[in-house]
C-alpha cells in the first residue's frame, strides 16, 4: 500500500493526494509512505522518484546495515527497529529531500503508525522532513528498551533463583539464548549509533542543526541502550561462570562423601571377606573371643580412618558446601 | 521542596527568597535547589524557568546516562552519584547559566546539602555558579572512593581465608554481587569521566578556564577510581579462576585416593569371594597351609599394587595437594 | 592464457586484439586478463608492461594481503576471494591506469570470467577501467556471503540439535573446523575493507569520485561480512561454553547417581559380609530372629540413607537435569 | 626532613643553605627536597612556596596517579617508583620552576639520594632543575626492571618445574600472587609512561627540548617495561590454563584405572559371591569340575573386558598420559 | 671485527678501508660493519664517529625494542631479527648519515653478510646507505617467515592427529611452548612494525622518499607476519579449548561406564551376600527353588536397570562420544 499525506501552503494536513498531484506548487512537504508495498508499487521508487538504482536495491533486499547516504537531491537513510517478538531487527529506509520525505518499509511499523496518526493533530510534527524523521526514529529508537529490560529482569530473576525446580540445563540453554539475542541487538544497536552519530556531525544534512538537540535526545538513548546490551551480556558470562565454579565444587563434596564412603568400607568388607573364606585350616577361626576382636579392629579402622579424613579437612569441606 | 539561595550586590548570602524576586537587579547570582520536588514544583522547570522540553524530560525520567547539553543560554547537565547503600547510580540534573544555577534531585544528596550549608560561610565558594557546580561535584566524585575501597578490602580479605568458615558457593556469590557491583559503578563512573573531559575541553562553557584546574582535580579522581573498578574486576575473575584450579587439584587428590583403596581392595575382596564359594570340590580348601599361602598372595598384590602407584608418583603428587 | 577486450573510438568492444594493436589511437580503453597465466605469459608483465619489480613480485608469490600501491602513471590493487570449496582466500591482482586495466590470477574466477562476458552487452560497463574494477570487485564481494550464510545455518543446526546421533566429540571438532574457517576468512575481510575504504577516501585515484556510491555500496557488503563473521565467532565460542557447562552438569547428576548407589550398598553389602563369616564362636547368628532383625536393620539403613539424601537435595537436582 | 642544594654563580654547589638564603642573586638555581617531611616542613609547601592548594593536596594525601599539572610559573608532577620489598608504588611529587626544582617524598628514596650524591660531582647534573629531574626519573624508572625481571625467572622456574616438590595449590597461589603484583605495577607504569609521552610532546615545558633525548630514553624505557608486564601477565594465564588442560588429562587417566579395576571385579567378586550363598540346594555346587568351570569363565571375563578396553583405546591413552 | 666497504667517486667498491681514508673525498658513500666488535672496537662509536652517548648505549646493552631515533646529522635505528634456532629477537642497530651507514651487532648475521657480499657486484645496493639499510633490513624481516610457516604445519600436524602416540601433556606442553614463541615473536614484530611506519611517514629522513615503494614492500611482510602471530595465537587457544571440551565429554563416558556397572552389581552382589550369611534359621535358604527365584529376582534387577539407563539416554551417549 502507498499512502500520503502533504501539507499545504494553506496549513492544511492533505492525507491520500495522488503522486502526481503532490508535485503542484501548493504543497509545501509531503510525506509518501511504501507500508508493505506490492511489487509494481516498489518500481514506482524508480519510475516516479528516480532514486539512484543502488539506494532502491537497498530497500528492496534485506541485507543493509543501518547507513546515510548522500545523493545529489536527498539523503537515503537505513533505519532499523527491534520487532518485539523475535527480537530480530527490521529494515524501514527513507529518503529525505528539501520537501519531501520517502519511507519504505516491508512490514507494517507500529511507531511509524503512530506518527502517521499523529501528523494531523500535532503542529509540531508539521514542519517539515527533518520533523517526521525524528518522530520516526524517536519512536523505533523508543522500542528498544522494553526487551532490554525484560531480558534484564529475567536475566535477575535467573541469577536469584538458582535454586528453582527447573533443569539446570534448560537454565543454561536460556541464558544462551540470551546471549544471542543480545548479539543480535547490538548488531543492529551498534550501526545505529553510528548512523546518529553522523546525522549529528554532518554537514550536509539541511536544518538539522536547528533540531540538533531532539536527534541529539536519541543519540542519548541508544548510548544507553548499547551500555545496557554490554552489561547484560557481561551478565550473562557471569551467571555461568559463577554456576561453573559452584558445580565444581558441589562434585568435590560428591566425590569426597563416595570417597569417605567407599574408603571406610572396603577394607572392612575385605576383612569380613577374609573371614568368610572356607579353607579347612584357618586357625584364627577356632578361637573363642576372635570374632569380638575382629570386630574390635574394625571398629579401630573405622575410626582411624574417620579421624584421618577429619584431619585432612574432609569433613569440613563437605559441610561448608551448599549442593 | 525547593529552596533558594542568592548573592546580593551588598555580598551578603540570602536564603530562601521567593523565585520571583531572584530576578531583581540586586541579585549578583543564585541558585535553585528542586530537593525532592512534587509534581506541581516540577512544573516550575518548564512554567518559570522555561527550560527545553527535552532537558525537562531528562529531569523527571530516570533513563539518563552522565552527560551535558549545551542550550543558547544555559548548559545542562546530568549527573550521578553512588548510593552509598545499594552502590546503585542517582541523578543530579544542574542547570548553569551565566548567574544562576539550579540543581533537580529526587532523593536528598547530602553532598550537595554539605556544600548549600557551605555556602553562607566559604567565601571562595560565593564567586559563582560554577563554583557551586564544582562543589557539588567534587563531593559527589569523593563519594565514590569509600564503597571501592571496601570493596577492595573484602576481596583481600577473601583472597586471604580460603580455609576460612563460609561456604565456597557462598564465596563465589559473593564475588559475583561484587562483580555486578563493580560493573553498575562502571556504567556511571565511564560517563562521568568523559563527562569531566567535555567539560575542560569545552569551549562553550564561561568562566571554566579561570577554573580549569579545579575540573581536573576531579577528573585525576574519575580517572583513579576508573582503574580502581578495573583493578578490582580483575582481582574477582582472578580468585574465580585461581579457586577453580586448586578445585581441580583437590578433586585429582579426592580421586587418587578413592581410586587407590578401590585399586587395591577389589582384588583382595575378589579372591576372598573365590574362596567362600561353597562347591563341594574345591582342592585348594582342604591343603593345610593353603590359607596362609593365599595371605601372603595377598599381601604381595597390596605391596606390587602400592609399588606401582608410587612409581606413577600417586602419592608424592596426594601428598603435595593441599585441600 | 592472456586475453584483452578492448573499447574502439566507434564505440564497439573487440576482443582479442593483440596487445601491440592496444596502443593505438583508436582504442578508448582496453582490458588485458592474465588468466592462469604460463610463465612466459607472466613476463609480459615487465616487458610488455613495464610494471614496477615490487609490483610484479606481489603478483607472482602468493604472500599478500589485500592492499593498495600507487605507482607514478598506475595504481597496483591486490584483491582476494573466498575459494567457494576450500573457503581458502585467492588472489587477484589488478594494475588500473588512465586508460587501461590489466587483471592477473592464477586460477580461474569465476566472478571475473561473468564480468568479461558483459562488457559486450552492458554499456554501463564501457565506460571505463575503474568500471570494470568495480564490476570485478563487486563480483568477488558478493561470493562471500553464500559460505557465511551457511555457516550460520550449520551452527543453527548445532545449536538446536544437541541431542543428535553424531559423537558429540564430532560436532565440537566440527565447531572448532568452523571457527578456524571464520578466522581465515576474517584475515581476508579486514584488509579487504581497509582497501574499500582507501579507494573512497583516496584523492589519488582518477574517476572514483564519480563512482564513488558504487564503492561504497562493496564497502557497505564488507562490514556487513565483518560482522556476520565476528557474530559467528562469538556463537560458536558460546556453543562451546553452553556445551561444557551442560557437561558439567550431567556429569554431577552421574556422579550422584554413582554416589547414592554405592553410600546406601556399601554398608549393607558389609553387614551381609560380617554375618557369612565363618568364626566358630558367633552369638548373633544363632538366635531365632536375628536374621530378620539385621533384615530390619539393613532396611533401616536404605530408608536412613534415603532421607539424608532427599535432604541434601540430591534427588531434586538429580530429577533436575536432563542428560 | 628538608635539605637543600643550590649552584651558585661561582659555579658551585652548595649544600644545606637556608630557604630565605636560596633567593639571593647569587643562586641560579636550587633543589629543595622534602625528604620524609613532618608536618610543619609540610606547611612549607604553602606558606614558603606558596604552591597551588590543590597541588599540595595531591602531594599531602596518596590518591594521586602520575600525572603533570601545569601552573603559571611551575610545572607539578607527580611521579611513581616502584617499593622493593612490598612492589606497591610510592609517589615523589616534584615542582619544576625556572630556577628551582622541589621534590616531596613521605619515604626514603634511594634513587633520589643517588642523585643528590651525584650533583657535587657531576657537572653534566649541574646544568639545572631539569637535568635533576631527568636524572631523579631516570633512577625511579630503572628500578622497575630488577623485579620484573625477577617475576620473569620465577614464571619461568615454575613452568620448568611441573614435578617439583612444592603442592600444586601453593604453585597456584603464587602464580596468582604474581598476577596480582603485575596488576599493581601496571596500574603505576602506564601512568608513567604517558606523563612521560606528555613531557616529551609538551609545548609548555621550558628548556625540554634540548633534553628531548634523554627524556625519550626514559619513555624507551617505559616501553620496555609495559611490554613485560603484558607479556609476563599473559605467561601467568598460559601457566593455568596449561595446568588445567593437564589435570583434567590427568584426571582422565585416574577415572579410567579406576572403572578398568571397578568393572572387570564387579562381575567376578559377584559370581563368587553367588556361589558363597548357603541354600541347600545349589546343584551347581555339586559337579566334581563346577569349580574348575567358574573359575574358566571368570578368566574369559576378565580377558573379554580387557579387550573390550583394549579396542577403546584406554590403555593407550592411560600409557599416553603422564602423571 | 670490524669492515668497511666503500664507493669511490670513480664508481668501484672497495673493501677493507681503514676508517681514516673513509673521510677522503673521493669516498662518495661508506659502510662501517662492527660485526662481533671486541670492547675496544665498540669504543670506536663514541672516539672516532662520536655518536651520542645514549645511542652507544643501546647498542652495548640489550634493553632495546626496535626504534628509531634522530640526531642531528645522523638517524639511529635498532632492528630486530629473528635468531632461528632459539626464536629468540636478536639486535642490529644502525647509524645513517648522508654519505655513511653503520651496522653494529654482537652476533653474526647472516642476512647482513650477503648484503655484504652482494654490494660488489648489485648496482642497483650502490646507491647509496639507504640502498644498503633497506637490503639489511629486508633480508632479517623475510626470515621471520620460515619459523611462522613452521608453527602453522606443527599445529595443523597437532589438530589432525588427536589420536597419536604422544603423551597428551606432551602435547599440551607443546602447545603451550608454541605459544610462548608466538608472544616472543610479537614483542619483536610489533615494534618492527610500527618502526617500518615511521621511517615510511617521517618527514626527517633523506632520500627514503625515492625508496618509499621498497621500504612499504617490508611493511607489507610485516603486517603479514602480525597477522600470522595473531591467526596461530588463537589456533593455540583453539586447540587448548577444544581438547577441554573432548576432555570434558570423554570423562563423562568413562563414568558413565563407572556407574552402571556399579549400579548393575552392588545390588546383585549384595543379594549375594545376603544369602551367604551364616545365620541358624534363615527360612528361605531351605526352599528347594528358593535359590532359582533368586537367581530371576537377579536377572530382572539387571534387566530393570539398563532399561532405566537406557530411558535416561545413556547407552546412547556412551555410545556416541569417541574416546
Ligand atoms: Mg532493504
Ligand atoms: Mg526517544
Ligand atoms: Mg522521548
Ligand atoms: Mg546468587
Ligand atoms: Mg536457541
Ligand atoms: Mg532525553
Ligand atoms: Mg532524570
Ligand atoms: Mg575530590
Ligand atoms: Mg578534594
Ligand atoms: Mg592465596
Ligand atoms: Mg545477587
Ligand atoms: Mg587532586
Ligand atoms: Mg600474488
Ligand atoms: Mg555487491
Ligand atoms: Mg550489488
Ligand atoms: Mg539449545
Ligand atoms: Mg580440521
Ligand atoms: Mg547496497
Ligand atoms: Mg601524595
Ligand atoms: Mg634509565
Ligand atoms: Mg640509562
Ligand atoms: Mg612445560
Ligand atoms: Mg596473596
Ligand atoms: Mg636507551
Ligand atoms: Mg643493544
Ligand atoms: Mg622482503
Ligand atoms: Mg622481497
Ligand atoms: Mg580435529
Ligand atoms: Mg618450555
Ligand atoms: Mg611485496
Ligand atoms: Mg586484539
Amino acid at each position: 500500500m502507498i499512502r500520503t499525506c502533504a501539507l499545504t501552503s494553506a496549513g492544511v494536513i492533505k492525507y491520500d493526494l495522488s503522486l502526481r498531484s503532490l508535485k503542484k506548487p501548493d504543497i509545501v512537504w509531503y510525506w509518501v509512505d511504501f507500508d508493505q508495498p506490492s511489487n509494481e508499487e516498489s518500481q514506482l521508487l524508480s519510475k516516479h522518484f528516480r532514486f539512484h538504482p543502488l539506494a532502491i536495491e537497498d530497500c528492496l533486499e534485506f541485507v543493509q546495515r543501518p547507513k546515510m547516504d548522500f545523493f545529489d537531491k536527498y539523503v537515503f537513510i537505513v533505519m532499523h527497529y527491534l520487532n518485539q517478538k523475535t527480537l530480530s531487527p527490521e529494515e524501514v529506509d527513507v529518503f529525505v529531500g528539501s520537501n519531501y520525505i520517502v519511507t519504505f518499509h516491508k512490514k507494517s511499523v507500529r511507531g511509524l503508525n503512530n506518527t502517521w496518526a499523529r501528523v494531523r493533530k500535532d503542529t509540531a510534527l508539521q514542519q517539515g522532513p527533518m520533523t517526521i524523521l525524528h518522530a520516526v526514529m524517536d519512536q523505533l529508537v523508543d522500542d528498544y528498551f522494553p526487551p532490554i529490560y525484560r531480558i534484564e529482569d529475567r536475566l535477575n530473576e535467573i541469577e536469584e533463583a538458582t535454586d528453582s525446580d527447573s533443569s539446570v540445563s534448560d537454565i543454561m540453554d536460556e541464558v544462551f539464548d540470551i546471549r544471542s539475542d543480545l548479539s543480535k541487538m547490538r548488531r543492529t544497536v551498534l550501526p545505529m549509533r553510528d548512523l546518529l552519530y553522523r546525522i549529528l556531525n554532518s554537514e550536509r544534512i539541511a536544518h538539522v542543526n536547528d533540531q540538533k538537540i531532539y536527534f541529539q535526545d536519541i543519540y542519548d538513548h541508544l548510548l544507553k541502550i548499547t551500555e545496557l546490551i554490554e552489561a547484560n551480556r557481561e551478565f550473562t558470562s557471569d551467571i555461568r561462570d559463577n554456576y561453573i565454579s559452584i558445580n565444581s565444587d558441589r562434585m568435590n563434596s560428591i566425590m569426597m562423601t563416595l570417597t569417605v564412603i567407599t574408603t571406610i568400607f572396603m577394607p572392612l568388607s575385605f576383612i569380613a571377606g577374609l573371614y568368610g573364606m572356607n579353607f579347612t585350616n584357618m586357625p584364627e577361626l577356632r578361637g573363642h573371643y576372635n570374632y569380638f576382636i575382629v570386630l574390635a579392629v574394625m571398629v579401630l579402622i573405622s575410626i582411624g580412618m574417620t579421624l584421618w579424613f577429619k584431619k585432612k579437612g574432609w569433613f569440613r569441606f563437605s559441610k561448608r558446601s551448599k549442593l
